[in-house]
């Protein structure tokens, strides 16, 4: 067999859905740049569930959150070529941070564009890290006008927050180590957004622990992945809801692998969002933002789904204002 | 050697400074009713220390605090004759939950003298363990008073929140796993408060991991420990400070502990003790109350002292209020 020196190797194998190996070869890829993060048990949140959960904690994750599994993950399998100019992406949260920090890490420039009215922390992150921000107009016509301007002017890789199968694969790896420490769970609850976390969850539940079925947990103010699966196209999402993580709709990379690998998309309300937020906070100690409460919330609502079940939960980010985080549990007292 | 039925051994065995046999015996006692705790390295705050810093999380301990260890030890080490009658303390802390989870696991009864003006979670918990809650006056003579009137009327053990042989070999197995997973520390700072915890872990270094030094942590507005050490007298504490978890003065069995094994009682600010919290909360998203950051906050002023070191520090307990915790950050900004 001959291959040409001009042949994309990589872009054509993350042309299609990752596959096992892909997965194995991310998480070998990323493992000394990442956390193993550590897996919780609450007896006490276990109990009034009525069931067994495992909390996989993400929100210990390097930047605060999964995001920098797939960032780290996507900027290591970029060509030689690819990384001379570095890479490009629009973010208002943790992906602009996670993909700065790989770039750092791999000694190549990395562009943020970040709408001007985007929290002072997170531009903050992404100084940290030597990434360039670029401000624009908040409304998504800018942001995507104002990257596609920054790729043309550099060159730079667009590494899409979620959309890119780099990207899943390397979401996917936080699920493949929770079943590397605990074989044998019934179901795996990840929250949707755009869906790289939830499509990488299910593809390492399909490849690495079959009798795991996974279930999205999303906020019915924004339930486009719930729609989407029962429509089978991709439904935009009305964004209304504390998780304003979770406000995305999906991207077609990420969609067909939700419609066919995952078991339920399961809708909570804002209040059952806050109620299982302080829940986390006030028995576990650990601080995490609305949208990473959603998984917890759909537990404990669609508890008869999961009884006598050994669940795991994927807690996503703690990237929240305390006193902000003080006035939603007095909005729920 | 004859032994008479009468002789109390494990008694006598505890009227004297636990061994290296007895903190092993209490950890193998200990070790199925307690979580072997994570220990955390977070890379921003080890930066802005200059040194290396593991965090060993005893806020997820059971009952969010160290003093499930001690509690469960003292409880576990009664002879057949003591357990009939139960165990009694007095608390208006985390203790008092300790011991009736430690009791209720044990299947024995438990009496907590609670001042009135306890905060309604804390009774909450003792009742969630089945404790008999008996209420008195704020006052340290109510206090003591009401618990000589419980121990005379049910002939129940007291257990004594940090003045026991048996609850200092306890908290030691805390610094024992973490010298487990960490054989190479240079030092170690523990809060101190009444000194149970200190006074354990200046053992558990002395006995296994002897190149660790031992440093103490005191709020400057509770200094008792640094005047203690320096005068070689119990002094009593002022009790002046946001971490109202460490206002106590040490007990006649922790003080000399203390005095013979911990290098240096190293004191801090509330606003360094409030500065420390916030960097916990923020960098590593774990909530700890004000007495939990004592350590941190004094190994960033002292830090000189600690330079290219590989430095433990015990994080002892979450039990705080969000919206106190927020007013707190805000009067630092």
């Amino acid at each position: 067999m001959l291959i040409t020196g001009l042949t994309p190797i990589k872009l054509l194998q993350m042309e299609s859905i990752p596959l096992r190996k892909d997965i194995i070869d991310a998480h070998d890829r990323i493992r000394e740049y990442t956390h193993l993060t550590p897996v919780m048990t609450c007896s006490s949140i276990s109990e009034l569930a009525g069931f067994e959960i495992f909390f996989k904690c993400e929100n210990f994750q390097k930047v605060g959150a999964f995001k920098a599994r797939g960032a780290m993950n996507a900027v290591l399998s970029l060509s030689d070529e690819q990384r001379k100019n570095g890479v490009a992406t629009h973010s208002s949260g943790n992906h602009g941070q996670a993909l700065a920090r790989a770039a750092q890490l791999s000694g190549i420039p990395s562009y943020i564009v970040m709408p001007s009215n985007a929290p002072t922390i997170k531009k903050r992150g992404v100084k940290l890290y030597q990434g360039h921000i670029i401000e624009c107009e908040p409304t998504l016509a800018a942001r995507e006008s104002t990257l596609s301007q920054v790729i043309q002017k550099t060159g730079a890789t667009e590494i899409h927050p979620f959309n890119d199968y780099r990207v899943i694969a390397g979401q996917a790896t936080a699920a493949k180590e929770l079943f590397e420490s605990l074989p044998d769970l019934n179901a795996l609850i990840a929250p949707v957004g755009g869906g790289g976390l939830l499509s990488g969850t299910a593809l390492a539940a399909k490849y690495f622990s079959s009798q795991t079925k996974v279930y999205a947990a999303e906020p019915e103010g924004a339930d486009d992945a719930f729609r989407s699966v029962r429509s089978g196209a991709i439904e935009t999402s009305q964004s209304n809801s504390v998780a304003d993580g979770l406000l995305t709709s999906l991207g077609t990379k990420t969609f067909p692998i939700i419609r066919d690998e995952v078991t339920e998309v399961l809708t909570v309300s804002d209040r059952e969002i806050i109620l299982a937020m302080k829940l986390i906070w006030e028995r576990m100690k650990i601080i995490v933002e609305p949208s990473c409460a959603v998984p917890l919330a759909s537990a404990l609502k669609y508890n008869e789904k999961l009884l006598k079940k050994r669940v795991g939960v994927i807690l996503t980010g703690g990237n929240v204002d305390i006193s902000r985080a003080a006035e939603l549990f007095a909005s729920v007292d």
